[in-house]
This record gives structure tokens, C-alpha cells and sequence, in this order.
């Protein structure tokens, strides 16, 4: 089972129980050794004291999230949301993140064009990597479950992000997290040609029931996804990097306390991933 | 937009409204071409006594729904499922049925191997398909969307349930269902490559937001699907059948007069396929 050592708590674990000082300090006191932090609880923080706290609790930036959320419906937004990927790019600078998420946003409002939208995607993507290329930030592209299509994320598939990849060249990989991709016929295909390209996993579990579209992710070893199989594939793809746990949970993690969270992620770590 | 001769519906669309005499005498009534009949509904109508009413309203029987759920945790439960779906070979030869629908079914109790569940699928249509080719009912796979590969159906997209066709040979298809697969990045491929295999198309519509996994699908023209585009891919690879609406509502459709639902059907599948 997973070595300990690997773990990174994405912050969105406990969002509703702590700010992102909290976060981090918690974290640090159970041991755990990486962090995923969100832009919007960046933000309440402020840059400066979030890079000052990670360096005093010795914890490491798995990665930031999230950028993309491309599509719009004028070339004003547009370039409004490419604006805002450029800034995110200099803040995983700041927080030395191992690399920066990109959930590439779904429809325009009112569109119901899913190949524009994607030409959007890729047009965004173009614009943004130079300055991640030169900024030495890796951009993960992280496709998303075929049911948030029309409004997160156009990128549904390893296949179709990896073309993108192979479109737009050096700099950007993919992030696989096993709740959007666990599905897929093609996924140990995928993740092996992800070779050398895959920037982040995450874990989770896919409940049955899934009673929510968004907010009903489960705790590892509580649903379906066989997670010691596909670890064993991203890491024989060569994947060494940590292994994040991510889980949206209004009705259940996000009510309990932050602790028993926490030391839940630990143990199922390394019991069932 | 497409030719109302040409609508057949689902009578899942008022399952909650019409028993399936009253569905018959319903569609018929409003001068719709055809209808998709469920098993659940056969059985409490009788199989003669339903066979009787399709032929007295002049109604096209566009499928049969549904047969498949073939993983199971042992053999003798997989040999029952694979007699049920014989069975319903039988039905759809009584009932005329276009097609037999095969929603293959997901993961068995207590199961986390999704590659396992798709073999014995493979398996178990390789059993059933011998006595449907000579009873001349063509199977249709339909692929389910991704977000049902635990709990219902493990052939996830149209790649892979025309692979299955690939290795079954003669007498098998797919169903191509808008709510299912709109979201897939290789949609326009593998619609092509599904030329003379296509055997049903369904339509309704993915709303934003969606408020429920199962029941929460839209009428034609509420939500983000591009139907007209979908219906001229399926046309260009020959598909003439009929088109059948499929709706699961729970708490829109399933709540108003039937009457009310197939003059909007009728209406939608003018204006918005």
C-alpha cells in the first residue's frame, strides 16, 4: 500500500473547516507532507503570508488549483480568463508548487458548441504556456468526469488531453485523478502513454450511490475505484511525484472535524490506495 | 429540424403517468410512429395482451428495453441473467422490437474490478447473440454514460461497445443515446465508424445544472445539446430508423398530464432535433 511519505492533502478536503493557515498547520501537525491549495482561499490568505507559512511548516506545494476556465463568450472574457492564468502562474511560482491545475472550463453560456468550446481550450492553452514554460511551472491539465462537460470542464477524457499535449509541445502534462478517469476502457493506455507527462495524481473514491453530481465524493476504500491498481500504473508509467487526496464532501467529510479527517486520510492512504 | 413521422417514444417518458395499454392508446391518440417498451411494464400488461394492443393502434415497436445486467458474483447468477436476456429475445420477436436494447449492466456486489465486469459482458453476449441472430432481433448495445459504469453499465462510450461488435460479428449494434454519449471528444469518429450498426437513436437533453444522476434529463431544446448536429451525424452514416425521446424526469416531466408531455415531445422534436 501507499507509503505515507507520498501524501498531499488537497485543501478542498477540509475546505469548510479551514482557512488555508489552518489548513496548513494542521496538516503539518499530523505529519502529512504535501499541500494542494485553492486559489479562492489564496486569496483570504494573501500570497506573501501563505509562502511564508508553507516554508515555516516545512510543507510541500503539490500543486495549485485551479486555472483554466476558458471558454467565453467574447474575446473580452476570453482574454480576461488568460489574463487570470497568467497570474496564477506567477503565484505557483510564489508557493513553488510542483505544478499548476488547469480545469479548462466547459460552455459558454448559452452555447451549446462543445468542439468550439474546446478550440477555445486549446487557443488559451497556447496563449498561457509560454509564460509557464519560462516560469518553469508545469501546466496539468486535468480532464474532468464526462458529466461536468457542459459546465467545468470540456476536457473529459486522458486521450483527448494528451492530444493536447502532444499538440502544444513542452511544458504541459496531465493530472489524473481516479474519480474523473476511473470509467474509462482506455485508461491503462492512456496512462501509459502519459509517460513522462504525468504531473499529479489524485485519489478519492466514487460512492454507490453518488448522490450528488459535485459534492458526494467518497473516502478512499469507501467506494468502487480499484486505487491500488492505477497507482501501480501511474507509477509504471514513472510517475514518483506525491499522491493527493481530494475529496469533496458536503454531507459527510466536510461536517466532521478537521482531525478525524485528517488522520482518516492517513490511515485509508495507506490501507487502501 | 426533424420529420415528426419519424418520433417514436420511450414510454419511460410517462412512466409514471400510463400503464403500457395506456401509453399505447396515449401515443397512438396523439398520431405518434412508434414506441420503446419496458420490460417492467410487459409484464404487468401480459405479453399477448400488449402484442394485441400494438397492432390494433398501428404502432412501430422502436426497442425493447431492456436486457443485458450480465456481470454477476457467481456463474449460476450469470447463467440466470443470461436465460432473462434469452427470454427477452423471445418478447422482442413477439413484440416486432427494431432492436433488442442491452444495457450490459456495472459492477457486481462487493466488486472493484470494472476490466472483470466488462468480460463477462463480453462473454455473456457472445452466449445470447447466437439465438437472437436466428430469432433475427439485432442487439444494440448502449453505451451509458461513464457516470453509471459502477452501478449500471460498464460500456461507457460508442468506441468501445462498437468493439464488442467488432469481436461479435453479425447481429449486434449499438443505441445511440444523445444523453450518453454528447459529451464524448470522439463523438464524430466513432458515429461514422458505426455506419450500418447504428440500430436506435435516442433523444433528450443534458440540463444545466443537472440536479440528479438518474432522473434529473431534459426535455429537447431545455439544455446543452447540440440534437440537429447529432442527428445529421447519425443520417450521414445511414441511419433512417425511427427517433425515439427517452426521458427520465422525476421531477418535471414525470409529474405533468401525459397529454401535456407528448404534445411537448411532439412539439421539441420538431423545433430542437
Amino acid at each position: 500500500m501507499a507509503e505515507i511519505g507520498r501524501m498531499s492533502i488537497n485543501q478542498a478536503t477540509t475546505r469548510e473547516q479551514h482557512s488555508l493557515a489552518e489548513a496548513i498547520a494542521a496538516y503539518a501537525a499530523h505529519g502529512v507532507t504535501g499541500i494542494s491549495i485553492w486559489r479562492d482561499k489564496l486569496a483570504e490568505c494573501g500570497l506573501d503570508r501563505a509562502v511564508s507559512l508553507i516554508g515555516e511548516h516545512g510543507l510541500r506545494v503539490s500543486g495549485l488549483c485551479r486555472a483554466g476556465q476558458f471558454p467565453a463568450a467574447d474575446a473580452a472574457e476570453r482574454q480576461a480568463r488568460i489574463d487570470d492564468n497568467l497570474l496564477a502562474v506567477e503565484q505557483a511560482v510564489a508557493l513553488g508548487a510542483d505544478c499548476l491545475v488547469i480545469v479548462a472550463g466547459g460552455l459558454p453560456e448559452g452555447s451549446r458548441d462543445l468542439p468550439g468550446a474546446r478550440s477555445m481550450i486549446r487557443d488559451a492553452l497556447g496563449a498561457v504556456l509560454p509564460r509557464a514554460r519560462a516560469a518553469g511551472v508545469p501546466l496539468a491539465i486535468e480532464p474532468l468526469h464526462p458529466m461536468y462537460a457542459a459546465d467545468r470542464c470540456a476536457i473529459n477524457t486522458l486521450s483527448q488531453a494528451l492530444d493536447l499535449c502532444d499538440e502544444l509541445g513542452e511544458g504541459i502534462g496531465v493530472a489524473v485523478d481516479a474519480y474523473h478517469v476511473w470509467w474509462d476502457p482506455d485508461l491503462a493506455t492512456q496512462i501509459a502513454r502519459a509517460r513522462g507527462r504525468i504531473l499529479a495524481f489524485h485519489v478519492c473514491d466514487w460512492l454507490v450511490p453518488t448522490t450528488d453530481l459535485l459534492l458526494d465524493r467518497g473516502m478512499m476504500g469507501d467506494g468502487v475505484i480499484d486505487l491500488p491498481a492505477m497507482r501501480a500504473a501511474v507509477e509504471a508509467a514513472g510517475y514518483a511525484g506525491l499522491i493527493e487526496v481530494e475529496i469533496f464532501s458536503a454531507a459527510n467529510w466536510w461536517r466532521r472535524p478537521g482531525d478525524e479527517v485528517i488522520r482518516t486520510c492517513r490511515e485509508r492512504f495507506q490501507q487502501a490506495v
